[in-house]
This record gives structure tokens, C-alpha cells and sequence, in this order.
């Protein structure tokens, strides 16, 4: 038998993160390349008790068919702490549920682009999400990275050349990969453009929760009168990314289309995990178990720096880390980025090659990227003591 | 703020089924058009066991990210399960655990159509599935079906008219919504066409284990040496449908596209719910409990059967229910079978009304749906008299 293929999976290959996951599984190799979450940082023992309690008394309620927005309480519950919390959501909005926030990009994409219209992202970005473009044959227009974020001339340039941009994709607190926060100024910036262009903003904030320093900055969301921004949120990094439960706060007239392109994927997200979610954020003090995060991220943030100081200077440089779960670092002219994460590999450190997150794989980079949530402090202390071997060593 | 949505949800609607199954919420109302299992099918004692001997031992396993492909122990053991039950699967193949049987329609379809490519299925065929195909711009030719499945003479001139067909949709047992399963000559005769014009199968069995009566026929999957079929699967009728989880076992080459679509969608499958399904088959007596559900329905069925005679007779008909979850009501000429719905809900009794399962919702249709497993025995003998009162009243 010959098999055909649809157009939009010929290009589309799998995700090097999770192939280099798959590589990372060798026990014996130092895995610096995932973004899981500190194993520690799951609340295992509450889960439990939820878990427990939910399949006592009301077991049906877990186990049968429910409907494709979402348990209704949890619906509810999220509405009102985001509102209260994060000033996100008017009126005009309403909130589906998601089988993680992926979902949420797959959808909004799969909502508003045809083949061929433009999505305005961030460069690097979050390879996950730009796959989920691709996957409908959008074509993507990366932006610059400064250090307060995207160059909002740049992107403005952008909005003018391409008429068929349906929205600017932006992970505005820490972003994955470049641990960049978008200043407050740049907020107001990309949304009055968005405005001023009729084009949507997909809002993504995995990470807005795990700030460890500095003051936490409003939500583009929390902005939005005029219903041009999708929100997108998630409990993979502050409960469990295994239950993948994710969300999208958006205008109601997009929103029920994103619930019908569902209906047509999976029906509705578990609904076990849904219910352990509501009751966590009601019943338990959420906003304790965020600061105990916190201190997590804090700690080992802390031991990633001090080492990476000591190892990597001068040779190694990187960007600010103030949250989230990555260090952004950057390699000597002189040194070819894609033979250091190779020969990094061969010493049995593995590390993300910056291009992967680029629109365009081709273009330059000079960077690679750091996970310091998932490994014990002392695989950190240890890969990053090998990458500083091996940058000294290519340098000679 | 205006939104230009893409061309492929503009004209996707809302599952009629979904949208009456938010209706039949209301308490007073008796709900014969769902799909859910009976509630006291789920084995929740188990579930609730293995999930408290999960979250106590190896609660990080089942709430970390996972790869894409699915639980691997719940791959291996599945694998074994329906090659050794079903004669399911060959070297070529290989097995991706989705989100729900639903996550299958939906990738398989993403890999293969490029708009406007042709998707052959049943008429009438479950109404999920073909919004699936539409959310892809695929055109659905639907072939008529037979009290032994698709007529075969009308699928072969399909084939032969529509190059652009890419596969063949087919619930072969019980199918939903008729209820009717496909005779041992008819899936030969299908495999064999398939074959011959190079177009794949993708063949949907939800309902395989819950026969009531007769002598289970093998899958086409089972015949399959060339790489032809793709199986669907699911634990959504034999576990719990609300822990979504289902599978693919199909040719390597296509379930590694599929799994690059599913990256895109939701990473992974909800790892609780994949242990779960993994422990349930491998600890317990699995085929006792599929004995025991067999015996649930068995007994529902024959209620309905009871009833059905009693009141329906002479005026409405049925096609013979030898399994599933449905039974497939057809009304005289005389009715106007879009209206005996709406009056049915008037003395609130929801059914499908059959034109919902049609490639082409505006063709004529005299049919409806009768779900049997979610209402309790009184609701079933109860709805059921009051249909079979308003068919003699609208034979006045």
C-alpha cells in the first residue's frame, strides 16, 4: 500500500525537544533539554485526597461522557479567580476548557486561519506551539527578541506587509525559550497595535506564576475591552502537566467556534483531571502553593546561576533569569552553536540548539537553552560544570 | 473588534447530540439521545483502587509530562491484547494512544485530506466523526446502508468516481446510530475494494464487546496484510468514556504523522487515565468484566425490546438490536419525523432525530435514535410510552 499524505504533514516533523527527551531517557545522560516541572513541586499528596475522595462519592461524575466547555464548576471557579486575580476576562469572554494549553493554540489556529494566513510570532519561540501553526499550513513571521521583548517596530512593519495576519502569538512572562518578561510599555504597545490593525493577540502564559524576582506585571489580557486578545492558560506548571488541563479565556463569538473544532477532536478534556483542578483551587490555598513554587524555582534558579558564573563566564553569556523554567544562554562567535550541543551530547549533557526555535531553523543562532526545573541540583551542578569544560576546551 | 473566522468552521455547527444532550440536562426531561454508558458499568471500585495504589507509589509518573505516543506499558500490553483477542495488528503496524476514539477520526483525517479530498462513509454514520472529517474541508459521500452493512455495489462506484477519495469510514459492529453490524462477506468485499483502488479504511469499533446476541465476526483490521486499515479503539464504552482514552493501531508510516499532528493538539494523552486503563487490563479479569457488561445491556436491551413492542407496534420499526448502545426507529411515511421529534421533547422525551447522521442533513429521512444504556429501566419503559402514545396520536 502507497500512502498519500495531506499537504500540511509532508514538512511537519516531529518536535526536537520531545526527540531529544526521548534521547534524554538514557539514565546516564544529564538532561537540561526538558521543561517539566520539578518533580517536587507537584502537589502529590492533595491530588491523592481529592482523587480519593471524588471516586468514593461521586465516581459517575469522573467517569461518564460531559460536555465538550468543560466541568461547570471549574469553569466558574477559573472565571472568578482570573477576574479577581488577573483582571482577565469582561463580559464579552468566556472560558472553554483545553486538554493543556496546547490544545488552546491548535484550536485558535484551527478557528481563524486558512491556509496560507500569517501568524505574527515572537523569534525564538516555543517550538510546540509553532508546530501547531504549521500544522495548518500557516506561514510564520518571526519577530525579534530584545530584552524587553519583541521589537514592537519590527512588528509593526509586520502588521502593514502582511494582510492576511490573523494573530501575533506572544508568551509574554518568561518566555520559553528566551526566559524573556515583555516590559509593561511593550504590552500596551503590541495591544494598541493589534487594535489598530484588526489582527488578534494569542496570549500564552504558562509560566506567568513562577516569577522569583521582581513585580509581577498586568496580563495583555487584563487590557482588553475591545475582545482582541485570546488567553491562554494552564495547570501543566503549577498542578500537573501529566493531567493536561489547560484553558482559553476569549470573546465568546471566536470561543464557540474553538468549542466546535473540540467536539470534533476529543470531545471533552478528562474530566477526573478536570474536577482534581476545581478543587485544588477552591478547596486548598492556591495561592500558598504558588509562593511554595516559587521558592522552589527560587532555590534551584539560584544554584543554575551561581554555577553557571563560575563555568561559564566569560565565554558563555545569558539572559536575565527571573522566572519561568529556562536560561537563555549564548555561545562565542567563534564557537559553532550545533557542534556544542553535539559534543555536549557526547559528554552526556543534552541542551535545546537555540534554531530550534526559530520560524526559520536556518537562520543563525548562536544560542541554546537550559531547563533548571527538572534535574536534581546536583545533575545541574554537574551539566553545567561539563558545558563550561567544553566551551574552554572549544575555545583553545 | 470584527473576526474572520477560517472557511473551514463557518459552516461546521454544533453536534445536534451535544446540543440535545445540553437540553436533556433538565431533570424532568427523559433522555433517550445520549451515548453514555450505563453508570453502573464502570468498574469504579477498580479505578478508584488503582488510582489511590498510583497517586500513593508513583504519583510523579502519572502527573510529569509523557511522551506523545502514549504509556508505554499500555502500548506493549495492548499490542498483546488485540493480536491475541482480535488478531489485530501485524509487524507494520504500530499503536498510538489518543484522547478518545474521537482524537483518532481527527488525525487520521489531518494526515491524509487536503481540502476538497473525499471521505466515503456510511449513510447514516455517527455524527461526531463526520464533523471530524468536515473540520478538514473533506467532502463525505455517503453510501447507503444495508441490514448487513454498506452496499458494496454503490461503494465500488465511490471508488471509481471519486479520485480524491483517501478513505473509507466504517463502524462495522452496532453501528451508530443503526445499530446495524456489517455480515463476514461485506467486510471481505470492503477490504478487498479498498485494496484495489489504494484508499485506506479507517474502521471505528466502539462497540465490539458489547454484543448481546450472536457470534462475534472478525475485524477488517484482522485481515489486514497490506497496511490498508486503520483501527480505531476505545475504552470509552468498556472503562469510562469521561478518562478519554482510545487508540490507533494502523500502518508505522501514518501513525508517525499522526503522532506529529497529535504533538501539536495536546502534547499527550492524560497519563492518569492511560495507567489506569493499562492496570485495569492487565490486573484484572478484563474479559470477565466485559462478560458483565454484556450482561447489563442484555438485560437494558430487553426491556426496551419489550416495551418497544408493546407500544410501537404496528406503526413504528426497528432494526434488530444484537448489540451497542442504540436501537434505530423508523416511523410511516405518513409522520413527519422532524416533527414527532419536536413533540416528543414537548412531552419531554429527547431521540435523534435520524437526519443528523446524514452525510447531507436535508436528504429524506423517516428514522430516529433510541439510546438504552444511560436511561434506568424506568425511564426507558416511561419514554417509550410516551412515544409510542404520541406515533398513535399523530396517526389520528
Amino acid at each position: 500500500m502507497e500512502y498519500h499524505f495531506s499537504d500540511r504533514v509532508l514538512t511537519l516533523k516531529p518536535s526536537a525537544i520531545r526527540e531529544i527527551f526521548k534521547y534524554a531517557a538514557d539514565p546516564s545522560v544529564i538532561s537540561l533539554s526538558a521543561g517539566n516541572p520539578a518533580p517536587e513541586a507537584f502537589p502529590a499528596r492533595e491530588i491523592a485526597e481529592i482523587s480519593r475522595d471524588v471516586l468514593a462519592n461521586r465516581a459517575v461524575e469522573a467517569l461518564q461522557y460531559s460536555i465538550t466547555e468543560g466541568y461547570a464548576p471549574l469553569r466558574t471557579h477559573l472565571k472568578e479567580y482570573m477576574k479577581s486575580h488577573h483582571q482577565v476576562g469582561r463580559d464579552f469572554d468566556d472560558i472553554l476548557i483545553t486538554s493543556g494549553a496546547q490544545q488552546v493554540m491548535d484550536l485558535v489556529t484551527k478557528s481563524l486561519c486558512n491556509e496560507g494566513d500569517v501568524v505574527i510570532c515572537e523569534a525564538p519561540s516555543f517550538i510546540g506551539s509553532l508546530n501547531s501553526f504549521r500544522s495548518y499550513n500557516a506561514r510564520l513571521r518571526g519577530i525579534p527578541m530584545e530584552s524587553d521583548g519583541m521589537n514592537v517596530e519590527l512588528l509593526e512593519k509586520a502588521l502593514q506587509e502582511e494582510p492576511r495576519a490573523k494573530f501575533i502569538y506572544t508568551i509574554p512572562n518568561f518566555q520559553n525559550p528566551s526566559g524573556i518578561t515583555m516590559s509593561l510599555e511593550k504590552r500596551r504597545a503590541v495591544y494598541e497595535l493589534a487594535k489598530k490593525y484588526g489582527v488578534l493577540i494569542l496570549e500564552d502564559n504558562p509560566y506567568g506564576d513562577l516569577r522569583i524576582s521582581g513585580e509581577p506585571l498586568p496580563c495583555i489580557k487584563s487590557f482588553d475591552e475591545e475582545g482582541v486578545v485570546v488567553y491562554a492558560g494552564t495547570f501543566s506548571k503549577v498542578i500537573s502537566p501529566g493531567m493536561r488541563v489547560g484553558y482559553a479565556i476569549a470573546p465568546s463569538a471566536l470561543l464557540q467556534k474553538m468549542v466546535v473544532c473540540k467536539q470534533g477532536e476529543d470531545v471533552h478534556t478528562n474530566i477526573w483531571s478536570q474536577i482534581i483542578c476545581d478543587s485544588f483551587l477552591t478547596n486548598y490555598d492556591f495561592d500558598a502553593h504558588l509562593e511554595h513554587l516559587r521558592e522552589i524555582y527560587r532555590k534551584k534558579s539560584a544554584v543554575m546561576l551561581h554555577e553557571m558564573e563560575k563555568e561559564f563566564t566569560p565565554y558563555i553569556t545569558w539572559e536575565p533569569v527571573t522566572g519561568g523554567l529556562f536560561a537563555w544562554c549564548t555561545l562565542p562567535d567563534k564557537i559553532d552553536m550545533l557542534e556544542f550541543c553535539k559534543q555536549a551530547v557526547l559528554r552526556k549533557v543534552c541542551v535545546v540548539p537555540g534554531n530550534t526555535f526559530l520560524t526559520d531553523e536556518k537562520e543563525p543562532c548562536q544560542s541554546f537553552r537550559i531547563n533548571y526545573s527538572t534535574p536534581t541540583d546536583e545533575q545541574l551542578v554537574k551539566g553545567i560544570d561539563i558545558l563550561g569544560e567544553l566551551v574552554r576546551d572549544m575555545m583553545k
